[in-house]
């Protein structure tokens, strides 16, 4: 112990007692000890209690071991919002593999890449979707082996893997010893971008991210042991934007959901009592656009998370209307789902309805989980002014950003660039701290050398009383280079009742003219596995 | 890269994209940011924005840089819940310096003690209290330099120090840049025990635990952006049991409070909208036993987190109807103060309301922030059976657990002995895998072979309608070994109504008659300087 030495590093080193590996597979022992008989997952008819989780969990893991799995190894998951995917979650991690949940919206040839590229050694897939895993393995030189989910509300497909899932949990030992990763950079998931152009990028997440995303998406969420969350959001889809792991750490109630219908969410929320659940705008959109013999009305009001997009304002005014409170949060792959939220301000009480939609509508500020946001000129790095109009793009830092791209050096770099994520989103930064986005790079629209958000278009358009969805391109344009072109669908029973000249007579009403779209186009719209709509086909349309 | 390492161990090293050291000085950064016009702290008739705290925090850290302050230096505070205690929460932290809370309640000898063993660089001391400071500094060789906080609501004392302290911040820079510690293992605070004998032990936190144990007591106390959180437990306890941290990780509002005065602390909830506030038990009596004309009733329920003791029965539903909602934390300074709680479980709302108290009086389960609690036989380290009876003792392990204590390697070693925090207090582990303490070891009472325990003994002299304060020692008897002996307080209004036989014989029919006291004495009870019952000053005078 040299003079040097401060007092304070000398004889205080971590040790088992005051030292542990962040993991968020402590949050299933912990709700299974605390609450062994609370209904941790309703499935149909189905319940499992927290005890019963945890030993389903204990039997998957030592099943996988069984069958040579273990640290660093991918084990892929292709199913819907099924138990046999929320337990993934868990006993995947508890033996140091890592979690790959596939996109089940995806085609054969995409699939097969997946399980290519991430080194897959086991697939555990639902029946339904068993069709397209069977044809992305036969065009795989050495495809792994598969468990099916035989679940009994699946609608059909078919079996095709060595084992169903519940028989191969008895393979398993339910005495299965839990024990903490090593390190809690260790990797937890591997999820891949969906990726409009190129091959998808395989985003490598750690327990230590994992952990903190859930505990500050509950805070932020207000999840407590009281939570039923509904499963309107995808499991696939960022690992349920981590909360296949926030809900577990307060003991809520997982409501598991195969598939997004109105028909179901309603009754679900009045019968189970559903405190919480996520989904993007375009679930908002469906439910809100229900036919009225599929709503029913409930005394609770639903909390939900909606991001991915910004939701536009009267999208979140009419769900408030039907008893949601909408909190919109904004995150990408590349950082573990919710990372930033449009926390309300008391003095929002104050605006009126309009206006308070536009202030919710915005993107926000960092969770507390993150460390830091900013809104920067991608070149020098410096921030934009805070004035609510520079554009710049923004980036995010922290410890719920991914460890990188996996075997791909160079995306990974690029993306970091500078030490920040950059999220590849064109935003400003308002006054008061919170960031809006503008625009992906591509979707700007640059008429006579006036830059043009699509999305402010698309704010408008969605204000419009006959319109359900609209997305607004760049056409080709001799004498402006560009101009907005609009893509609308609307709403059931107004078909016929807007001409395009009316759609475009509206838009010079309540925007900039030169921001109005010059040629309006009705039908549905192109959607990515996820529901983000297509805007690269609609620009390839306009040539 | 050798064929060996894993897909996961290539090219997704840490960086400053995606690693960030936790500390809980980001929630201060953060809430400053999201909420700058936000009321952070009220105190008396000041209000400190958000925006005005970070400042002042800046200008502290710099200040304390510019007298030669830095990483590794302790700088130690001895002031009630005033603004600068709260501010040194964040400046001292933020320099990578460790702030030394010293307990106000502590004489001069034992103040000079930790000023000397944890070798303070600076005090910075409340006039009220700089007679004991002035005397402790008096009793060293080289005492640490001093600056004084002039409190408007003090009530006297003296200014001894080199400048005040809002004189001492405008030294300070209100631009100093914020920076995270190095390494999140760093120490951040360093805590003195209270010491029922011999010295003081220096309990040394480090960032990573202070930031998880707020975000851990966050989830669990439910604090959310519209928490107001009352200071009626002293900062120096623990850092305020990281409460300091949590409310402003949320953003909530801190309500100061130099002493809990029944006369105060009614009327500041009503007028405050307080949410919540925690206190130990003696803080519940306090209110409970507040003469008629200092309560005022409120329109809210206010959350209050009691520990250190377990809350008697009777009183927890005394808190209750007076508008309180109790939750049962326990902790103690080894691991950053609330580390168990008494979860609340659904079934339990169809007990009465005795049986509820017993069910909630527990210290119950882990907080999901702490790795893994246990009761054990101390000596082989294996679990006591789960049955509610056999005595062992509790120990704890995670990352809200101490570094260890300063300059004490032996202590540091004992308390950890076999990996866990050895917490001294002799508990059973219910069925329902909640923890009961029953005693200190030394608090357990010995009678004819039997083990009797205090608090249990206690546990039913406060049901007694006319005691407000019990507390039981054992007392050296010829035939039995020990006896029970107990002191009690009456409650105002109901001296002279029952005597030492009455008390006696009441015991006797609520209990195991061997378990009742042998000898009762009516009077006040000493008390530690954090308000706990000195039984070591009773177990004294029974000789």
């Amino acid at each position: 112990m040299g003079d040097n030495v401060s007092i304070y590093e000398q004889g205080l080193e971590k040790n088992a007692a005051n030292y542990a590996a962040l993991s968020p597979v402590s949050f299933l022992k912990r709700a299974a000890t605390v609450y062994p008989d609370k209904v941790a997952v309703i499935h149909g008819d189905r319940r499992i209690t927290y005890r019963e989780f945890r030993d389903r969990v204990s039997r998957f893991a030592s099943a996988l071991t069984k069958r040579g799995i273990g640290k660093g190894d991918t084990v892929s998951l292709f199913a819907p919002n099924v138990p046999a995917m929320l337990e993934a979650h868990y006993a995947v991690p508890l033996i140091g593999a890592v979690l790959n949940s596939i996109n089940t919206r995806l085609d054969a040839p995409t699939v097969a890449f997946i399980l290519d590229h991430g080194e897959s050694k086991l697939v555990i897939s639902d029946r339904d979707l068993n069709p397209v895993m069977k044809e992305a393995r036969a065009q795989m030189v050495s495809p792994p082996p598969v468990i099916d989910i035989d679940d009994v509300l699946a609608d059909g497909g078919e079996l095709i893997g060595e084992a169903e899932y519940e028989t191969f949990l008895l393979e398993g030992d339910v005495d299965y010893p839990w024990s903490l990763p090593d390190d809690e950079w260790q990797a937890i998931c591997l999820n891949y971008t969906s990726g409009t152009t190129g091959n998808p990028k395989g985003v490598v997440y750690h327990h230590r991210g994992a952990y903190l995303n859930a505990l500050g998406n509950s805070v932020e969420f207000g999840l407590s042991a009281d939570a039923v969350y509904l499963w309107t959001l995808p499991m696939f889809h960022c690992n349920g934007w981590c909360y296949t792991w926030a809900v577990t750490a307060v003991a809520g109630t997982h409501v598991c959901l195969r598939k997004v219908d109105p028909a179901l969410v309603f009754p679900m929320i009045r019968d189970h009592k559903v405190t919480h659940m996520c989904g993007a705008p375009i679930v908002l959109t469906m439910l809100i656009h229900a036919p009225d013999d599929q709503k029913c009305t409930f005394p609770q009001t639903v909390k939900m998370v909606t991001g991915g997009a910004a939701p536009p304002s009267a999208v979140i005014s009419n769900m408030q209307k039907m008893g949601f409170r909408i909190i919109h949060m904004y995150g990408m792959t590349e950082c573990y789902g919710p990372s930033t939220v449009c926390a309300w301000q008391d003095d929002w009480d104050g605006l009126d309805e309009e206006r308070q939609a536009v202030m919710a509508a915005r993107q926000g500020v960092a969770l507390v989980t993150l460390e830091e946001q900013r809104v920067v000129n991608s070149e020098t790095m410096e921030n934009v002014p805070a004035d609510g109009k520079t554009i710049g793009e923004l980036v995010l830092r922290g410890n719920t950003v991914m460890r990188g791209y996996l075997k791909n050096g160079n995306a990974t770099a690029e993306t970091f660039a500078g030490g920040w994520l950059h999220t590849g989103d064109l935003a400003v930064m308002h006054p008061d701290s919170y960031v809006e986005i503008k625009d992906r790079s591509k979707d700007i629209i640059i008429s006579g050398g006036e830059n043009i958000s699509s999305l402010e278009v698309e704010e408008v358009l969605y204000k419009h009383p006959d319109i359900m969805e609209a997305a607004v391109v760049a056409s080709p344009h001799e004498k402006w280079g560009e101009t907005p072109s609009a893509y609308v669908t609307l709403k059931p029973g107004s078909d016929g009742k807007v001409s395009a000249d009316d759609v475009i007579a509206y838009c010079r009403e309540n925007m900039a003219k030169f921001k109005a779209p010059t040629k309006v186009t009705f039908g549905p719209l192109p959607k990515t596995s996820t529901g983000k709509i297509q805007k690269f086909v609609l620009r390839e349309r306009e040539g």
